[in-house]
């Protein structure tokens, strides 16, 4: 029975596992779990992940969650992926642990306290909290500019690495979420980060076809949203000028 | 040269660490970085983590920082580790993964929120905010819960072991910061979890007698701290009554 992966293309650690799958060649089946309709709270899913979220996989009887942790089994358990993903020299393998772990609590916050607060909960007609958007986009420029001058500083990949390894994929996923906001807060936001921007095309064209393929969700929704925001802001101009 | 350690024993990820080390018997360095007079800032550990945070290794000529990594590098380093730390085998090893990412955004996320907006921060003179106290709270409690319910449903220690891996030391220290709080919100939080409780006993029995050692510092803090906040309340009901 082929590996089950149960992820939405809407959230960034979904996007990097499926990403990772398709690029090593991986047999999988992609289980869609709509968290716009709370598909993650369902009994059926609380089997797989009590935690709720997503993504998660199952292979064969064994379950598992957190999208790194995924990450690292995947290079483990299926022999035809390629070392750079996930490289068996332990101080390689270290650093990689160590952006990532960085990641949680530094770019992955930042993104999501800045995006879930100013853009998707309004939109999706939830409580949003603009001191938590605001203080999430200092986290992520802060984020963004060390990655620029340390993560970035040795190699075209991150932690001095030549080719790209699963840090690559799970926050270059994560920093997509930008693509949300407005143009115009998208490229102030990342346009100081030559690095950076570099970087993410770096990783991309690692991955293609699938970095697009899986994103193409992600490009739709942000179509959506920007024009609902214009709309938006036509309304208010007209409404100010009565 | 023996490995360099670089900590302050009021930090939760620090004393994970320094534990690990004593109880493996590992040839270890302590350097203290002491926080509170901000020498995480200094530039001479800016060289060792760029990040301004404690814990960082140094061994030999390798740098490392992030407390989850330096945890399995020692445990893959250093060939004296008992295998039940940081097992080999890819499924038990993928679940302390999971813990322990799961730890950074949920167990770890609502103790700092709470202890440091309560407690830690108008102690010090730092700017402290009330409503973030409240949030770490019901984070901390949902964490609680999860660890009560699922991650310590099938064992003594996490993931369903019978011995501890570096996922309990890590998760058990964070706990810890608890002591910061009044005993009387110490025990309110804390009492509903009996699997808690009872593995927190657990892990300081299976680490002793450096759990204790390693916290000696935390608990000097926390009756200094005890005694002020007494003080305080003592002054305040005073004044009320005038």
């Amino acid at each position: 029975m082929a590996l089950k992966v149960y992820v939405d293309r809407m959230s960034q650690p979904s996007r990097a596992v499926l990403i990772f799958c398709k690029i090593n060649g991986i047999d999988f089946e992609e289980i869609l779990v709509d968290v716009l309709k709370n598909k993650q709270f369902s009994p059926e899913y609380k089997e797989i992940n009590p935690m709720c979220q997503v993504p998660a996989i199952v292979d064969g009887r064994f379950k598992l969650f957190e999208s790194h942790a995924i990450l690292i089994y995947l290079s483990c358990a299926f022999p035809g992926v390629a070392s750079h993903w996930y490289p068996s020299d332990l101080f390689k393998r270290s650093k990689i642990h160590s952006v990532l772990d960085w990641h949680h609590s530094n770019l992955r916050r930042g993104t999501v306290g800045l995006v879930f607060n100013s853009i998707l909960a309004p939109l999706n007609g939830l409580p949003s909290n603009p001191q938590a958007a605001k203080e999430g986009e200092k986290l992520l420029v802060k984020s963004l500019g060390k990655l620029e001058d340390y993560w970035l500083k040795d190699g075209r990949f991150l932690v001095g690495s030549l080719q790209p390894s699963i840090a690559d994929i799970s926050l270059v996923c994560e920093i997509m979420q930008l693509e949300f906001l407005s143009e115009e807060d998208h490229d102030r936001i990342l346009r100081p980060y030559k690095k950076v921007v570099k970087w993410m095309e770096d990783t991309k064209k690692a991955t293609a076809p699938h970095f697009d393929e899986v994103h193409r969700v992600l490009f739709k929704a942000q179509k959506r949203i920007r024009e609902r925001m214009a709309t938006e802001s036509v309304k208010n101009k007209v409404k100010s000028k009565l």
